[in-house]
């Protein structure tokens, strides 16, 4: 019986070679795909943020398992040899947890061969696209009840869309959905420096849906914000701790204090496989930091005096206090009343 | 009697029949100067923020009022046509009270011809050279009555040095006379999208200086100050309003809210010629919006969709409540405990 079709996503398709993704480091001047035919060169992709996105790295970090355990059959490894690449995978990238979640669920199907681990990638692919939707449809539903239905003035940080997940996305797939009820009137775009996944990625995923948008620096989110230009900011997240509090990309806590400040509803939207009740809270989750260059230069250009030093963390940690809803596939958990205590938490995700 | 030698800073010089200013749009990799004969030629350096900082296109503001009136001497102009002249120096950028003030003050003089003016100009030189001594002995007396004597790791925005000001600048003259008690052990650099004046201005000043600095990324703000990898963040201002609300750079009110959130202190650094007691309350600044094309293009490429719209305020407004202490060169307000009653601050000022 042939296997039924794998499924695929805007930005990743399995070729029956290995995995074919459109390289995000150069949009949105050219659509380009890149295939990627062993686990090394996927976590090389991953590295370079070819690829990024916490759903979409879970994904394809599924793929290189695949890639790693045929490799592993037709060149003869040892199971240490097939571990620590599989390691390697799982580690590529340290924050977002569906990465380390989704290599583990691939890897423990390495015993069956090749095709189990295929088809558990691919499954991780369909239940993310279902997920997307659901996430969606609920979470647009609470904006609504909780703002009513009317065209709202939205904010959005980096890329949660067709390039970050499997399907319409995570807080952008909510934006997609509450276009489609007409309740957006537009979206402020974080440009979200070092590599302006917002200006790049998400404005050009909003260009080809026909929402309204404006980019804006990532300096200007407070004064847009505290200014009265915003009734509800959406954003994704890489890791949720067992407390609610979640790591994202650098620049989401700005957002969340300005909208605590001024009381507008700040929504994260992330599928189960992004919570991590093995971290008890924020400050325990390990945040990657990224290649000063990235501050310090302009691709083709040095933006900065020879000698100075960048940082450049590539995330940061905001607590469950300044949240309003956190949606997932299974629920909206509305914690604008205060923080549930932990093991509520745990237990309601 | 020969006139005294005119006052020069490290940005601007009088040559005797104009001003050269360092182009600071080619900085840090170039340091060329122009020299602008005209006030037409002054009013389009300011718009291009070849000359900038709130102080700093004061200064030059006194002088294309001066070359302005050796012009209508020599020309023959009516007094309608040099006022319209003034008046189009005045407005060329909006939000900083400091162009107003000493267009006005230079305007003054116009009457007694250009020679007199042209002394007020390098009056407001030399007071502002004086003012920054006076700020950043009592800014940095404060925080270290506040903090103690101790090496402090330190955060700010933009640039508001010698690029800013006629002296050591505001808020990094108070740096500069920490680092000079040996209190900096860091100073966090925000790179100032989009003009990136912090990675290209503020870190060539302390380069030259030699004071240890690291570049950030605008939205690693928040996290890096909640955090906790900061003891107190220094920013200047543009117009201080009649409570103690004050304008500066986009993304200070984010800084403003962070430090809040954590009650680490936030030193407002201007001279007394930045407060506009005819503004009662941040609310009625007006902020200036600039061209879209800073955000969705970076010189020499375009970083967003085609068809993409930008949106660029050059501004935002942070509440009073939100300031620890306003050094100007008269003294420290310390507003900590509260923000001060309308006329308290009037009166203090």
């Amino acid at each position: 019986m042939p296997n039924p079709e794998p499924p695929s996503y805007a930005g990743l398709k399995w070729t029956g070679r290995g995995i074919s993704v459109i390289n995000q480091l150069s949009l949105p001047e050219t659509v380009s795909w890149i295939e990627l035919t062993s686990s090394d060169e996927v976590i090389d992709a991953i590295r370079r943020m070819v690829i990024r996105g916490a759903p979409a790295i879970g994904s394809a970090g599924a793929y290189a398992v695949a890639l790693a355990t045929k490799q592993a059959y037709s060149e003869g490894w040892s199971s240490q040899r097939l571990n620590a690449a599989i390691e390697e995978i799982k580690n590529c990238r340290p924050t977002a947890v569906n990465l380390y979640a989704c290599v583990n669920r691939a890897a423990s199907r390495t015993h069956l061969g090749f095709t189990a681990v295929l088809n558990e990638a691919h499954e991780i692919i369909r239940e993310d696209i279902l997920a997307n939707h659901t996430m969606a449809v609920s979470g647009a539903d609470f904006l609504e009840g909780f703002l009513g239905n009317k065209p709202l003035r939205l904010l959005t940080h980096c890329n949660t869309g067709h390039m970050a997940t499997a399907g319409g996305g995570t807080a952008l797939g909510v934006i997609r959905e509450l276009d489609s009820r007409s309740m957006v009137e537009t979206v402020y775009v974080n440009e979200t420096r070092p590599l302006l996944q917002g200006s790049r990625l998400t404005s050009w995923e909003l260009m080809k849906d026909g929402i309204p948008h404006k980019i804006q620096v990532d300096g200007a989110t407070a004064g847009t914000i505290v200014g009265g230009h915003v009734d509800a900011a959406l954003v994704g997240a890489d890791r949720v701790a067992a407390n609610g509090d979640f790591a994202n990309k650098v620049g989401t806590l700005g957002i969340a204090l300005a909208c605590s400040f001024v009381k507008i509803p700040l929504i994260v939207v992330a599928s189960t496989s992004t919570v991590d009740v093995n971290i008890d809270e924020g400050g325990k989750i390990k945040i990657e930091m990224r290649d000063p260059d990235e501050v310090t230069q302009w691709p083709g250009s040095r933006i900065t005096p020879v000698g100075a030093i960048g940082y450049n963390p590539a995330f940061d940690v905001t607590p469950a206090r300044l949240v309003t809803a956190l949606v997932t596939e299974h629920r909206v958990l509305n914690i604008s009343a205060g923080v549930l205590p932990r093991d509520v938490f745990k237990a309601s995700i």
